[in-house]
């Protein structure tokens, strides 16, 4: 089975936006066994990607179409397909009502132009967006003759470029639709480690070891060897150690990743990992406030408000989360906070925020930032420079960081390395043990 | 003049690598106004490479080709290159020197594998990098035959995969030597208006009329036919307007921008557009913060610190914002901001948290926030009810907004959307009008 990935965008020509869309498909492409020969960007015109489908179809079994299913004239994506189908394009009326019902929903007048994402090449069938969208996938199979004018069976799908969409729409439905007709049976898993407290190369060399023993067995056929390690450097979301374990079924893979993950996760240790796929550092620190039954407020000066908006970013974080002060002006950090005359950038005002807050707030708790996110100097000290006090229960203490990067990533490291010291803090009395954990990455 | 961009790497494919190389190209390809109309990934495997290559020269007069020129046996750029303009690889005597040299200059053994880097086709030239490595770029013309049998001028360029290494021998020899060979004179430039307040489909309604004149005129080869307008929903960055102009010289082109976004703007109106290019909301609404000498303290709380944060991500914020208070507790917003019993997804909720704040922290303007992001309804009210307060120099209202989409999403209109409020009433006073614009997106 090959498959083709076609990204339609004139934009995606003048690079106003880089195509990660593909990069993503054929990645998942390749996890599950399929080939991918090729890739190709074209612009939003009629005859051009008619004749760029049209070749993908020729070469490939399958062809994935990504952009160009939008409402305005310019999203040609269906009648390009239904011209390489040679067929006419229909009005799908299960999609056109969910349209109409969506806009009806806002109280919206339904421009007229939305009613072109409704139609469908004949013969296809629609995918609607799980989060009713307006704009549906298509799965278009159809035959061409083949040598001999023997048919030969060909599918097309397309799929709105918004990424979200994208990937929902492939996971949900074109994922198992390709594997189905190209009779997949290698199933490939993953799972994340993440971690923060040690650099990418850290990570690398601690687990170096374990690659090699995972390589050899690879070499030799030995089952446990289908699983490999990746890192990944994700900002605000940590240094990501991905297992991937490629296995005949479900079952096997994630047996693979489940022993693969205590092996991993023995290596590194406790303190350095602290999530699992989709868990953050939020979501380790607001479980750990759920598990003390500790209540925590904010106060944030360099970070403006991104640890807070971190944090409620996890659904339920009002069980524990308090509220933040983002104590901007110096004026606000001395009057509401109660911060001592003297340097804002300082290890005594952010102790003094971290209690101040605790009181203003009412929170068990006190977490606080402050520092240089740059581009300029600040009291002396040069942009990176960080301190995070901490108050749990009238204990005091604070941090000193040195963050690289500019503006934007000093923000996102000052937040992760935060919670990661208020997280090491909490899981450490859980334990039963008050001693201070002072890991930090930098 | 027509060029097509071939990456070339069984990475790009797997999705190891994101290609940007491809995107940088066909923006500095626009920018001269060299039409690039293809663009195609392709694996380190020589046939399939020849095959693109051979495509692109047929439909192109130029093409240029990204990565394979390592000194590896899978860098097979060169091999394909030389098949397509039916040559032979011959050793670049001068590259072989420059290559030797480098190495015997690190005190390293050159690996015979590198030469392999000298070899270029016959007839092509080889660029060297200016900061000497060891992948030289290449330039290749040749003539194959036309219609009719006249030979017909093609050129295919070479250029390393690493990105650096690309963008200085693109810059440094392959435009030149691209422009000469087209003898282009045209220039593209473009700017984008940001708006808020209207969906895609309903701008694309209302600059319909102007788009046609300007098709119209461009199929008439009028001077000002040479813009066009496309939309790009950017969620909280706003709705996206990008006015393209190509003209003879940068100057023409500018004019042509400044004319057009005229245009635009008469159309759409100053509620919809709040910035150009990289100006976002909070930049527009920090600027005429400062215009009207106000400051201003924020009461999150559905939003949890995504309006401080963004806010706080222009530098120079702290000249007008004050801070902001997260009140994501119930208790926080009846004890800090004296907001009276009863829900707090509620229009006196968000008045009384604007007023509030604007106390607290000793703000001029009070905006706020309250609302239900979801999952779950919360006083009654779906996701997605979202109200803001505005408290300004005691003058207090509030609007009700309906968002689409899920928590983050809720999250992030309701940020724009209440400060785009915020920015209307802010231009409104500075216009010496005080009547309050409700224009809201929803």
């Amino acid at each position: 089975m090959r498959c083709e990935v076609v990204a339609v965008g004139t934009e995606l020509l003048l690079g106003q936006i880089v195509d990660t869309n593909s990069s993503w498909i054929g990645e998942q492409l390749a996890l599950v066994g399929i080939d991918s020969l090729r890739q190709t960007k074209v612009g939003d015109n009629l005859d051009r990607v008619v004749a760029v489908i049209g070749e993908a179809v020729d070469r490939a079994d399958a062809v994935i179409v990504c952009g160009g299913l939008g409402p305005t004239q310019d999203d040609i994506t269906r009648d390009a397909i239904a011209r390489v189908m040679g067929v006419q394009l229909e009005l799908d009326d299960e999609v056109a009502a969910r349209i109409e019902a969506m806009f009806g929903g806002r109280g919206r007048r339904m421009p007229m132009n939305n009613l072109r994402q409704a139609e469908v090449p004949v013969g296809a069938t629609a995918i609607s967006d799980p989060q009713p969208g307006t704009a549906p996938g298509l799965i278009c199979p159809f035959t061409r003759p083949g040598p001999g004018g023997t048919p030969v069976a060909k599918v097309i799908y397309a799929v709105p470029g918004v990424p979200h969409e994208m990937t929902e729409i492939m996971v949900g439905a074109i994922f198992p639709d390709l594997q189905a007709r190209a009779g997949v049976q290698a199933v490939i898993r993953s799972r994340t480690l993440r971690t923060w407290g040690e650099s990418e190369s850290g990570l690398a060399e601690r687990l170096a070891g374990r690659i090699t023993e995972l390589d050899r067995a690879a070499a030799s056929g030995d089952a446990a060897g289908a699983v490999t390690i990746a890192f990944l450097a994700s900002g605000i979301e940590g240094l990501k150690v991905r297992l991937t374990a490629k296995a005949v079924s479900t079952d096997a893979a994630e047996a693979l990743l489940a022993a693969e993950e205590l092996e991993v996760r023995g290596i590194l240790g406790p303190d350095l990992v602290f999530g699992l796929d989709d868990e953050t550092m939020e979501s380790a620190v607001l479980m750990l406030l759920g598990h003390t039954g500790l209540t925590l407020g904010l106060a944030e000066s360099l970070t403006g408000g991104l640890a807070a908006s971190r944090i409620t970013d996890v659904p339920g974080a009002s069980a524990s989360f308090r509220g933040a002060l983002v104590s901007y002006s110096s004026a606000v950090k001395v009057d509401l906070l109660a911060v001592p005359d003297g340097p804002v950038v300082s290890a005594a005002a952010a102790e003094a925020m971290a209690t101040g807050v605790r009181s203003v707030l009412g929170a068990d708790v006190g977490l606080s930032f402050t520092g240089v996110a740059g581009p300029e100097p600040q009291d002396g000290e040069v942009p990176g420079t960080v301190f995070v006090g901490l108050d749990i229960d009238g204990e005091v203490s604070s941090i000193r960081l040195q963050l690289p990067g500019d503006r934007l990533r000093v923000r996102q490291f000052s937040v992760i390395s935060g919670l990661g010291i208020l997280r090491a803090r909490l899981a450490a009395r859980l334990a039963g043990d008050a001693t201070t954990d002072n890991t930090t990455p930098y």
